[in-house]
């Protein structure tokens, strides 16, 4: 992208050069393949510039109207897919300003004024990138709904909770569904934040100078949504962080779908079988009835990495770049669009899959029981019921389990004279800490896994999203 | 980090196994060698818990008072360099939690009731890293100013405004400071945006499922300036967001003073010479006494790799880990920590660089002068002032650009009568906008580079940052 | 990819699902949108393997016959851009599969025996990555004949040797230009050696575990120009180190091409002037007639971003993947592609731009006497030929230095009794290393400077490229 | 690191700058606090440089002599733990050869003829990536005895073969393991590339340009092991390929590594148990005897993020860096020397956990018949056997697994006259591929799963290893 008055592959500057730029230099130079994306943010914004520039007396009343008619003319044709785009024309801004020449013939040629082609791409590049935080945001919203159902119908299914992979203490299904709720919150949050820091307006910021003209960058800001124009010329032409924030913002939230896409994977294992993924989102096989294959849970785990990569070569490439204007800065686009796109889907293809989710209730119950998994309960009632200091209570707890284990049964199925008769402080009252269900109930601490208190984060949330 | 449980390299467990870890398994497992740097976090969430449990009825008053003065006879003796840090303790908890013990006998025992080192490590490093996002805020305004400073030195002093570090347009160093300004702003509203995204306290979730203990969150997480207490255990205990964002946040201006750096190291080439840096930044030869290698500025613009580098190491950590802890979770440390130190290093660094800078007035105009900088300034002039259309106008440009070139001067060494001789339409007025000092002044749009404007953007954030 | 047993979007499985697959599972499963491009490989694959068949056996020679006929005629469809893909066959396998039941019928269905989807895939691409690995072979050495080229033009033109982008010793550009053919001639040996390694034959590993069918894997293996057999059937369809490692080659060479696209911008800017860009390779502007913008020179700067991202990105995706094959793996065609793709534009621009420079003597000469550059020479001589010790030789050279820069002249403007009033050890014989072409003439180490080095260099490398 | 005569924190240009430089830039700048591990390197380079300057007659015999023995005395005072390592140095070869002038006096001022810390620090750091790679080597050949070991103790134990974690056919431990050798290799024959790349000598390049002293390249080169001198000096100050082409090997190896420890974590879940971890490698909990943390395979699964970003890192520093040396490759040695110390811990414990591992048959063999595994089996015996088309081999055996899921049994369970009901083409040699046994002994292709396929494989890497 470079000045208005540098334009790269047409007949302006072609008198200047011996020789033309041939298919290499076409096929290294040429953005219109991918920035034609960008024609209704273009088209957006050259209605408002020419809105303005009237307004202003720079542009006579009947030349803007002509120019922002005939500009909403190109866009029907476009989103018509009438419009042939022309790679000798480099890209989608003078694909535009050449076509509406064609249909309003001289004023189009003045749309142009106090405006470069580097003030006008960086407007309509983060004009896109601002839908797709919006985009993103109600995305994230269509998952939490989901998770929130999920979390809602299984609020006390007891399951393992898991470190290592291991079973350490029984939780509910629906709290282990809220803490993706808590961390896809976060994820809305970061795009709002995001939007909120680009949303100024690089227009008028023309080359990189500014202009002599005397436009009304605040009119401009207004018509395009922005609050505020950009306060430096150079840096509105030459800043890429919010397209740097956005593929962060979004790579973290693909790591947190890389998790749950995980857990889905081993969850529905044959040796795990916590969950069925509907057929929509797994393919099988026809000859082995039982296998179902995970795809779509396998392909989101891996979107993490095309969204980081998009990620490192964003930021390799803005690495060490001078002021105002390089055009290794045409290289953002193909890296947003793509990771823009893969988010979308991803976040689309796992609400899809946690809605149709089956969860098995058994597998999930008996697994939760595995391994003593209350024996921390049994030695936290004994330090908070009993008073003995923590490190007795583990003793006498591990004397107990060894006995369970040796009995080949599980800590509540041993009698009450069985644990007097390793510790005489343990009352019946022991047995209301004691398996899953009374492990689960028992944690009420403020975001704990009793069923209370997740759906008290349940009824917050449905609060939240309205 | 496990449950309180589960610790893993002393006598509670040693016994269960049959052999203990060996040297290599030592050297991957331990953390202490650096998350020590935790210690001061460790023990001000410890007093935090302790005065909690005493609030609560869970721990006697002296207990928690013997517990609260224990740390901070701790904390002095780290802070006085004379802890014996011990390998076999595996972290900076179980090293904390052993001294305590030694220090006041019995009752250190009983800190750990209703917590985990799952809660614990979440905590502190959480405390940590908001730390840092203040320590970022601070660094970043120091160099907002130093920015500043140079800028308000050299509001009007014009330079070429570069565009594929070709001359483009001139416009005032000033400018350019301030567009730095505008960048560094935006990091320090990002570091500001994870700190309170970030600021939710994981204490009090236990080992993952939260506690039968009736804790108090809400006081904890006050006592530690968090703004509330987390609300989903497993997901305090499994996320690690605050760190990707605080490494997102340090790799976006960790690109700025890359780009700034490379201005630097371009700028004082001999080449160039449009500023001198200081001895203090710069290295230089015993016999060649006009080298002057700016090392500090080509340290600088390598940060990036190496804050880049951590922050994709994190990302690919977190990737597809299954709740709530795993223990990958570890190498969470050594990479923030180093991008931490890093980016306040690089900022000390930068800041300081630019405090001493000396900016060289008489190079900086003749390179804005280079290549008829101010053509783009006839060309809108003809279409404001002439009334020609755009295109029209930058034909009579075109001519009379080849004219002077023929005579070998700069566009306003051009007679008025010359001028004419290409378009009449040109009057003596033509002589305000060429020239680079007119050509700045006359870029009065919002944000451009005229130094009036540029005036009011030193004002306004100087008023800012207080 | 699956079984072949094991089709996951046609017919075959869809009667054992309740519901299809909707628009956004196909979105997110189907890959014939990118895999098309291995059209020719997976033909290829299949007429070697049909040939097998027959040999062994399996397949009648009729049905070989006729399946190797008709797969060329689905070539020819396909090469002629008459092929309807289809997304609902989701794979280039399944579309040509599909195609050649159509056009032979019942035959087709064999030659799906003792093979998977799983073998095939990984055949298809790994053929396809070897081709890239000959195909940037022969790109380097065209660039490597394209430096060879510019370094004996320019074989004892002096210009700067820099360190810190300051002017360090005289070198000369034929020097410089056969740094980066010692640079890209490991690049080719490093994609040699990547070719090498991959060069071995998964076909015949069927779904994972081999097959029970009398197959020929030597035969296939050598059809396909493979050294081998994979021995592992697990391995064969699990591993893409081949396409990790021609990432990781592509990525060092990318950042080759950075380096040498810097100091094109660099060398081109007003203050530099050392070379002029062909208009072939930049663009202009219509009204500043010395504004060459080095566009080509900046996009392959930034190619490094992109190339880097994508090998970030199946570094990613790869990790922590259980065996054998899981759906994930989609993810790294489009990747390699896309690597594949920008170096192979990259390097021919490159080769481009290098060829059609244009070198300015008077420039590089002027910069390089910059700053006393030859001191280094001076304080040599001083050690060498009046056996002087290293320390007091700088001291001798900084105090000429110090007395050409109080008289505004360069070294070799001293006299002979102005150098003696320094040190009366100093001969006439000192005249012979100081001045930039004195310099360069001295410094014949192998692998020096000299001209007649260099020369050297340029014979040996014309002879190896032949 | 910059040219001897430009020393940049001592005395020498001290005096040139009026400040000094002070606690950030001693900060940003110094080296000496990590590459000090190249003491052995700089001292070896250093003894062989005096060498070849005595044999060239540059340097008197005792001189070298004194310089070679005083070389020696501080290599053992380093080794002792004696050596006052001084920041004011800033380097490792300052380090050293301030410490030989101590001891040895004036002589010592001699070595650095003809040199320069450029070729020193290229030739140091080279010299010590060269060993991590033999290092590599050796630690990858004991990984692969460890794997061959356990292969070999479980040759014929049938265990699932997966795609998406799903049960695909069965295979053999053994198989799965030779599969993991088939990875390592191909990571040993990565690493000797690389080596075999990397082994031409920088010394000799001087500063940049090379030397006008007589120096014989051929000498130091052959003494420090090389395989010959590199030829062009530029190239060789400014190369850092062998340190990128060292990360990216290394990463690949780390993925694979990555991969190996989630199958690990994954198998010793409570769910799969198909194998237990040692004590040595894992973590367990004093009051759950079950849980057994696989803290180990989940460090060394983590490790591949620290792997990979310190690639990333030194690929971003090294972008866009122009010739010759920029003080940015300063950055190089922290992120090889990490990567490297973690490759070689992670590659240490997964030898000491594959070593340690022990195997549950009855779960892998109950695992491998689930769901139906050898359906493939019976399909493939009706083409190869009954001569049935693929297609109607496939409807027959959807219709026997659907009457054996019917029946609540598996293939094998069916009787003769069971299967002839379907398809009386069928006779008792059926029985021959059904069942697991059967089915992995049938996979006799070349490299596939039947135990005696896996027999060779280990016997042939047996003898390669020696």
């Amino acid at each position: 992208m470079t000045d208005s008055t540098e334009k790269s592959s047409n007949a302006m500057w072609g008198g200047r050069f011996a020789a033309g730029p041939d298919a290499i230099m076409e096929a290294i130079n040429a953005s219109i393949g991918f920035d034609k994306r960008l024609y209704a943010q273009d088209i957006r914004g050259s209605r408002a510039h020419a809105a303005m520039l009237a307004a202003q007396g720079i542009l006579t009343d009947s030349d803007a109207a002509a120019i922002r008619e005939g500009l909403l003319t190109v866009l029907s044709e476009i989103e018509a897919g009438d419009f042939p785009f022309s790679t000798a024309l480099e890209d989608i801004h003078m694909n535009v300003e050449a076509r509406l020449k064609e249909i309003i013939g001289e004023p189009a040629g003045r749309l142009h004024t106090a405006r470069s082609r580097n003030d006008q791409v960086a407007t309509d590049f983060r004009l896109w990138v601002r839908d797709q935080c919006d985009a993103a945001g109600t995305a994230l919203e269509a998952l939490m709904r989901a998770l929130l159902t999920q979390a809602e119908a299984h609020a006390d299914w007891v399951m393992p909770g898991f470190t290592h992979l291991q079973t350490a203490q029984p939780v509910t299904f629906g709290h282990h569904m809220m803490a993706y709720v808590e961390m896809i919150a976060r994820d809305r949050s970061r795009f709002a934040d995001a939007r909120k820091r680009m949303n100024e307006s690089p227009l008028g910021a023309a080359a990189l100078a500014g202009t002599g003209f005397p436009i009304d960058r605040q009119m401009t800001a207004e018509a395009l949504g922005f609050d505020r124009p950009m306060a430096n010329s150079l840096d509105a032409v030459s800043d890429r962080d919010f397209a740097l924030e956005f593929l962060s913002a979004s790579s973290i939230c693909a790591v947190h779908l890389s998790r749950l896409a995980e857990e889905l994977v081993i969850w529905s294992s044959a040796q795990f079988r916590f969950v069925a993924m509907s057929d929509k989102w797994s393919t099988g096989s026809s000859i082995m009835p039982q296998k179902r294959n995970p795809d779509a849970a396998e392909l989101i785990r891996a979107k993490i990495g095309r969204i980081l990569g998009a990620t490192v070569a964003l930021f390799t490439v803005m690495k060490g770049l001078p002021l105002a204007y390089s055009k290794d800065m045409q290289e953002d686009k193909e890296q947003v669009f793509d990771a823009a796109d893969t988010l979308m889907l991803a976040l689309a293809a796992m609400t899809g899959m946690i809605s149709d989710l089956t969860v098995n209730r058994d597998k999930l119950e008996a697994a939760a029981a595995n391994g003593f998994s209350t024996a921390t309960d049994l030695a936290d009632w004994l330090v908070r019921a009993a008073g003995l200091p923590f490190r007795e209570a583990h003793h006498v707890t591990g004397t107990l389990v060894a006995m369970a284990e040796k009995k080949g049964v599980d800590l509540p199925d041993l009698s009450l004279a069985e644990m007097q008769s390793v510790n005489p402080a343990i009352t019946e009252d022991i047995f209301r800490v004691l398996g899953v269900h009374n492990s689960v109930a028992s944690r009420q601490s403020y975001g704990g896994t009793a069923p209370d208190q997740v759906r008290a984060q349940i009824a917050r949330w449905k609060q939240v999203l309205g």
